[in-house]
């Protein structure tokens, strides 16, 4: 089965696995003392600057509740976008775990705005409000489209300006970088983002994020958060060697190329039929699209794919890392036949 | 470097990487929709009973203050021994995210008997006092030693007579199950426990422990919890891989009696040893003494070990499940001439 | 001074303060176990029904979020209006103290219909999403305006049906049944309502609420979430006095009328001034309009009130139990002199 | 009935209760910003020194609560005595509002030294423990003791050292500083403590404690904090009506004077008797006790107290800001009746 469901339905790359076949040779301080940390937190600082302060764990939840919580420690509400990963798939964690109220802008592509902010603020100062104290945007988006540097670039500075952080959930943050043909610190440090969850799993890793802080003193503690809200991992080597694994040539720009290439190669064979309507840019690894239910529903029987939107019938189709030219063929042409 | 600090410290068992490998190979639905995952909950239904219900989470600390929110939403405290990992060794978890206060007791060996009970109770309806709802246990305990499954029945009944539930923090449960020569179950389900952390992580697993609820009304609810609380694995086939190849074959019990029977070789081999003294028996995999600290910083320089108690020189020796007779005997010549 | 701020700018009642010195004649139990506080409970249980649970604190904040703590044990969202107080202006205290997110409905008049649930629900039974447990109304809304007891019926109905309790929020819960001349149980217990906040403060009392159970299962363990969450009163007397004062042959709708009657008569001497459009109905004590900037700049410095909407204009006048018609008639000659 | 049972029995002073009558004359801004409230945060400043920031709030467990989330907003764990009122009598509010652990000392007496403190810092920078950020004491103690200013300036020096910061439950500090004739500020500010919880419920107010920083970073965004974690009063004159009153003049030194003579007249009254052996010094307004529970019994059907111990007989006398010497002479004659 090959499906267009999730990014999270591929398995890891065999070199990721083979990374942790050959950590596994022999015994090594736990909790992330060993040298695969180590040397991960060098690849990270050469991605991301210097005073890259980073930190491993899990899964996209764990990274961005802590980023959160770091980055809120005097602070109580977060703004982000009505379709963000934090406010729709997190179950609650970041009111539960953060203790965050989170302030949500509807966009039409899942992307803020400098103009987004100060309607959110002007109730700053007053005790009766949630104090906002950290901008949260997604890159990619959820809906599949893209920042550019400059519109981060532009975000981060109106946050800074309001005395906000700038968080960035960068669960595909390789695909916005392969994307954009840029390296990952045009996207986050040169663009003035503050703290990044880096992710790993839905490019190819077993399981594994990173949370970097771009602005170091927001990582002061944060160790000791990371293991009170469950994040520590005991045998810290494998994360790590996962992670080396990505990191290595830039291997998760090509994996992240390819999810991107197949996207869009599918969005080429489909995006003219009748009965096909796309409803965002393909940008990244995700396309958005309005169809029949039932041509989704034909379709699904065979490919398993996300409804996102029962009322207007909007579907999500995502690739993946090892999605492959023959796998987007053979689902193009049963989108074809489906809404034939 | 083969290390007495931690089962932490030792690798993952060859058959669980090669397990994860062999899940590798195609798409998959994620979140623990996937056959591994059942596969693994029914390997868990035939040790634990029919009616055990699991959940499988990235790590010790989390499966702990998992279980105890599921057990404690009518409750704000639990009963633990002073010297447990949830007291010491969490990061203050269960305060944080399960909101509960610990009780301890002081106990010599790391076990809770019935009538540590009342004492703790005697302001149970007082609303001014944290209610308790939670006993927690460990088995095999942090002090290495073991209850009984009569012990912990007639703890279960004690706890279930003053309407408590009892937990049992099972990150070592394979080791007590092994050394006892008794299925998992004669330790739980059968004595009465009603919540489980099986773990994963210590007898050979990269990451990956199991909440088991064997009082099914307890688990009502739970998968929220899970992922609220940021332990839902996204790709969740790699942690139940690693499950079946744990569980098949009773794998762990082997594992487990490696580590216990290398921890007894040792003891033997240098409890006797003037200027070595045994502080705790020697029932599991763990090892305490007391040594002149001349001797443990001798010694720790050439095999990495922690000190227990810097105020009385303890030192705690941990065998895993990959610790060979020969690693053994060399650590075991080592103390000999550190203390000679 | 009088003010049109809010009902919070008022003092207390005469009788209410009385009703303090003559309860502070002798020594007696603390935390609630004192005659005053019995008593009280006999009176809402004469107010809401014989099966009524009742719970004095000190404010609307922690009426509130207490409220939602007992009700959303085993869920982490609520439904409310995007105006609720809840949502606006507890500080983010059901996110921080609750651990619940807020799911919002824009509404024109700060009403939810029944209609408005289903959209809301889902994503009930996804672990990704945040579980709604509990629908939060307020009445009389932050708005001014109000439910009959047949919309309140339909939507106690629908929340059963979906397995969702309903929480009203009554901070203004005795204007609303004098505004429509109801005992407080049309409102509440006949319409189906689980708990209530019934506001003491807004009405007349120095401090002072009490959440009523009518579902007495959600009260069980509630003393200990109220002492946990910090709103336990010491020398419970002086709340339970108060709130005798309060129901003693109905005081409280006598105060409510008075401010009912004067946001009424407010309203008919300025609505049809050209320059002043009121922007919802006048259905309790509060009346929202839209001035233009300049009269309201004029007015304020003469009149302390609230603008709501600075990009609109939109003011909030809110009369109290102790506006006089001198009072609202002094205002209004302002009113038409500002917008002269 | 008069009652040894607790000061919380006690009613409010009747300058207290005229205070908050005169007080209710007007219209006010609500929410603590009214003159009552500005005129106690300048007596305020008066007593604790001109950088002091104070924040009135409802109770003492507010008042607790609120001064340890300031102050461990990067730390998770509080060093305190074991019979500590934040750890027995708070019902688990500092575990649960806070976040935070809480680390006992066993004392004799109440109090702790400055050598307790490494003991229990053994494992700061240790990640898998929880952060001591801050070390709370009581003056007077749970068990009716005192500290010396000498004490609490060692304790503050020793906790400086360490980067902890000294918190001062002061729910009785007006008795302490009555007892010792010293100005409330040679207790606090002038010995070293970084923020009190300075309590009026027991000297004689309706409700009412202040938290009063005395580093002044510690208020930043406390005003947010107390919002959010419900106790931020509506009609603020109140609460500031009584404190004016409470500190005009010293009273609270009158007050507390009173209460402590009480106690010295009743130990003296029985100290000496056989069948009483008092367990602590009268210090400051509680006697410690044991009785024979015969006697016990047969005392408490007349005068109501608690029992302490219920393993070993003792019990708890507390005298009040209104006890009068005819009450104790009742009380002492009975006592003498009951054990002879």
């Amino acid at each position: 089965m090959k499906s267009f469901a999730s990014d999270n339905y591929a398995g890891a790359h065999p070199a990721i696995l083979e990374a942790m076949v050959i950590a596994n040779a022999e015994h090594t301080p736990a909790y992330g003392a060993d040298p695969w940390t180590e040397r991960v937190q060098g690849l990270l600082r050469a991605e991301f600057g210097e005073d890259a302060r980073s930190y491993l764990v899990f899964n996209g939840t764990g990274a961005n509740v802590l980023a959160i919580r770091a980055a809120c420690r005097r602070a109580s509400a977060v703004i982000c976008a009505a379709t963000a990963h934090i406010n729709v798939d997190e179950g609650g964690g970041p009111e539960y775990v953060a203790g965050v109220k989170l302030r949500t802008v509807d966009t039409p592509d899942g992307k803020l705005v400098p103009q987004d902010l100060d309607a959110l603020l002007v109730r700053q100062g007053d005790e009766h409000a949630a104090q906002v104290g950290l901008v949260s945007i997604s890159e990619s988006t959820e809906l599949g489209t893209l920042y550019t540097p400059q519109e981060i670039a532009a975000l981060a500075q109106a946050a800074h300006a309001r005395d906000l952080y700038l968080h960035l959930d960068g669960s595909r943050l390789a695909h916005a970088a392969a994307a954009q043909d840029l390296p990952l610190r045009a996207l986050t440090t040169d663009a003035g983002v503050d703290v990044v969850s880096f992710g790993g799993t839905k490019i190819g890793l077993v399981a594994g994020e990173a949370v970097v802080f771009l602005r170091p003193e927001l990582a002061d503690g944060f160790a000791y958060l990371r293991k009170q809200s469950l994040q520590l991992a005991s045998k810290g080597r494998f994360l790590a060697a996962q992670f080396e694994a990505l990191l290595e040539g830039e291997r998760w720009r090509e994996l992240a190329g390819n999810a991107n290439a197949m996207a869009a190669r599918l969005a080429a064979a489909v995006g003219g039929l009748p009965g096909v309507t796309l409803t965002q840019p393909v940008q990244a690894n995700a396309i958005f699209a309005i169809l029949d239910p039932a041509a989704t529903q034909a379709l699904r029987a065979e490919f398993p794919f996300y409804v996102w939107d029962h009322a207007t019938g909007e579907v999500r189709w995502m690739c993946s890392w090892d999605t492959t030219p023959e796998d987007v063929d053979a689902f193009a042409a049963a989108i074809r036949r489906a809404v034939a």
